[in-house]
């Protein structure tokens, strides 16, 4: 019999008792953020379950933990700690059990409607690393940028190509996103030209939430990768293509992302995903040594982006992608990360790349549907090559099980003018 | 007069009381770190100066920033409190004023011989950046890795070129640096080579450590850019060259970067090396509005590496630098780092970049010295192409003024072997 919620949870909800997603939210603005799970239309404050003794287990149960403001604790204690509150919780919010179920003032004081919270970032991020490993993405932005011979680099093959991010300018969905001003391409001699982007753009992207870190010096193997990583969220690694065309050679994009970076605030584990676990693509050359895991998993996740011009009432999709199309896996990326003995820290986010499909209507970024700006997308009429003023560009990601689904909510952002 | 201390300093010293450079340490292992000024031989404790309440002036007396693991608070007051801090210093270790000289018990808690003390990383950096604004290093590596033809690319003049760095896998002066494993550039159609790096270097460098913040999408204006920086740091960004050849199209610099970041414990602060600034050099093409400024400074800072083989005695200089080598100022890398809008934060690191000057005894990394291991060095006989194991790179620098030095001390560290 499946699991089931005394909490009422519509079947389309992304948030039954299978998911348990961990976020960082205030129950009023002006309140201490504190850690919690969605559930239905609820999220359940961790910091109350955990002060009320519910988190009886032998890891957590004196870990103060749950009475942070970010998740970086939780993380930090690893998978058997994650196993734990999973099965505390997922027996707390099930139908049988009385604990929670029949006590009214706990769930007055526990159990708040998602509506009501602010969301906030759910983690201290120390580093964001953006990798490259959608080979779709990594060949539609070779040919535009390079051209049709030899679109992929030759390095592309033999290890998950990434840069670094910046952290500090990473934010919570919801949070608007100003348009950046930078330098273009100069035309000619003239001198580079200078003001608002005019080829903003989103990148439809997942990132993985780094659990317990490494030592400087000492790398992680990639079979042993996967217990490094607690979940996964959505992302928007906003784009100035402009500014990224005349500033990457020869030491790669800075300004041209570091403006904003959006995740959603909900941090789905790699638990709760395990059913829709997959086989990842066959890699041919075969990789180096320390690339070659014996379980080479990837996720089953549908992604959509959807874009909301000002003043309309509809959101229109743009595009529909899949987390499987990724050609690099989690765990390679993060073994990769390591192999040079770089430690990484609980809480470092590591992007996946803009994930785009083999088809035209998979593509994850406005560049691709766009192909730079040479065609247009029609918004139920309103054309689109780049992002305008206005624009909110809203993320969802969501795996369809039996009866069930494993979602992630949203990832949104919505843009505002460059200031004078 | 010149201002003197009543402690003793020789005119050697990198530390007299016209510097006071901040550093963070543990008066003994395991013992709560605090922030300390070096003068002469000894740290003064700012923790111990603190609670006996000398620091009387008005921003400073109600702020714990003296008791805090790192600088950041104090860095994130800005400037009018580190000149408060700075005069209140100057006064109470000058040898005219009695309450420190005549209070042997104050004395003795709160100075500390720097040789018995631990030196830990002064700031929690948030995100870290590294430029590449010395035109003669631009152009080096440029000749070596893409060829005579155009080596600098075409957006150096119009723009400080930077890329993200790895802020997890920044180190203090000291600490052992383990040579990074990773992918080579493959000969011909064979599989990259993979092992521990064989092209080990240097980066002389050094970097600014932001102080006040900005807000995201609030660019800071060029002009008002040196109130965001606290001090500079000796920087070494050691760089494995065989895997940064092969992994940096098109994303740029990343393993061979992110094992390791050394900087030096001692901040000196800009009103320090004030007496030292000198005209930055002529910018043509002029800069876009965004980075012209009113006043256009550098700082004449001598530089200079030595490495130390395993086994031997003494150190060799492989260079010697000078900071105004520098085409792109510190102010301008500020101003280019925020104008899409993007947020510094307190304790945020900038490098420069490799400080090359014109000669070839100038260049700031073995790549340079050794024209990418076509050439040899001789450390006293032993030939040196890139770093063996057990070499140990120090770096100094220092200004000298009119019967006093304003020094940064060195930022040192060793090659260890990689794991097997
Ligand atoms: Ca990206
Ligand atoms: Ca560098
Ligand atoms: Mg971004
Ligand atoms: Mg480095
Ligand atoms: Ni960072």
């Amino acid at each position: 019999m499946a699991l089931k919620s005394f909490i009422e949870v519509h079947t389309s909800s992304h948030f039954p008792i299978q998911n348990l997603p961990y976020g960082v939210f205030k129950p009023e603005p002006g309140s201490v953020a504190r850690p919690g799970v969605a559930i239905g239309d609820c999220v359940l404050d961790l910091s109350v379950i955990a002060a009320a003794g519910l988190f009886n287990g032998p890891i957590l149960n004196n870990s103060d933990c749950f009475n942070e403001p970010n998740l970086n604790k939780l993380l930090a204690l690893g998978r058997p700690a994650w196993k734990e509150a999973r099965a505390t919780l997922q027996k707390l919010l099930s139908s049988t059990e009385p604990s929670l179920r029949d006590n009214e003032s706990l769930r007055q004081k526990s159990l708040i409607p998602l509506s009501d919270v602010e969301m906030v970032l759910p983690i201290a991020i120390g580093d964001y690393t953006d990798f490259f490993s959608s080979l779709h993405h990594a060949k539609n932005c070779g040919t535009i940028f390079r051209g049709p011979q030899n679109p992929i680099p030759p390095n592309w093959f033999h290890l998950p190509i990434a840069y670094h991010g910046r952290a500090s300018s990473i934010v919570i969905s919801g949070t608007d996103i100003t348009r950046p001003r930078g330098q273009g391409p100069p035309a000619g001699n003239s001198p580079p030209p200078f003001g608002p982007s005019v080829k903003l753009d989103f990148e439809l992207e997942m990132a993985a939430i780094v659990g317990p870190g490494n030592e400087l010096g000492k790398p992680v193997d990639v079979n042993e990768a996967a217990d490094h990583i607690f979940g996964l969220v959505l992302m928007n690694d906003w784009s100035a293509r402009d500014i990224q065309a005349w500033e990457y050679v020869p030491l790669g994009p800075f300004l041209g992302k570091s403006f904003g970076t959006t995740i959603s605030p909900w941090i789905v584990t790699l638990e709760a995903l395990e059913p829709f676990s997959c086989e990842a693509p066959k890699q041919d050359p075969h990789p180096l040594p320390y690339l070659a895991e014996k379980i080479s998993k990837n996720y089953d996740i549908s992604l959509e982006v959807q874009i909301k011009p000002a003043g309309q009432d509809d959101s229109h999709v743009v595009t529909k992608s899949n987390f499987n199309n990724l050609y690099w896996t989690l765990t390679q990326q993060l073994a990769h990360h390591t192999i040079n003995g770089c430690n990484l820290r609980p809480g470092d986010l590591l992007g996946t790349g803009t994930i785009s499909g083999p088809e035209p209507e998979s593509y994850g970024c406005l560049l691709e549907l766009t192909w730079n700006g040479q065609k247009q997308l029609s918004l139920n009429g309103t054309p689109r090559k780049f992002l305008e003023d206005g624009d909110e560009v809203i993320i969802s990601g969501v795996s369809k099980g039996n009866g069930y689904n494993i979602g992630f909510g949203t990832c949104s952002g919505k843009i505002v003018p460059s200031p004078p």
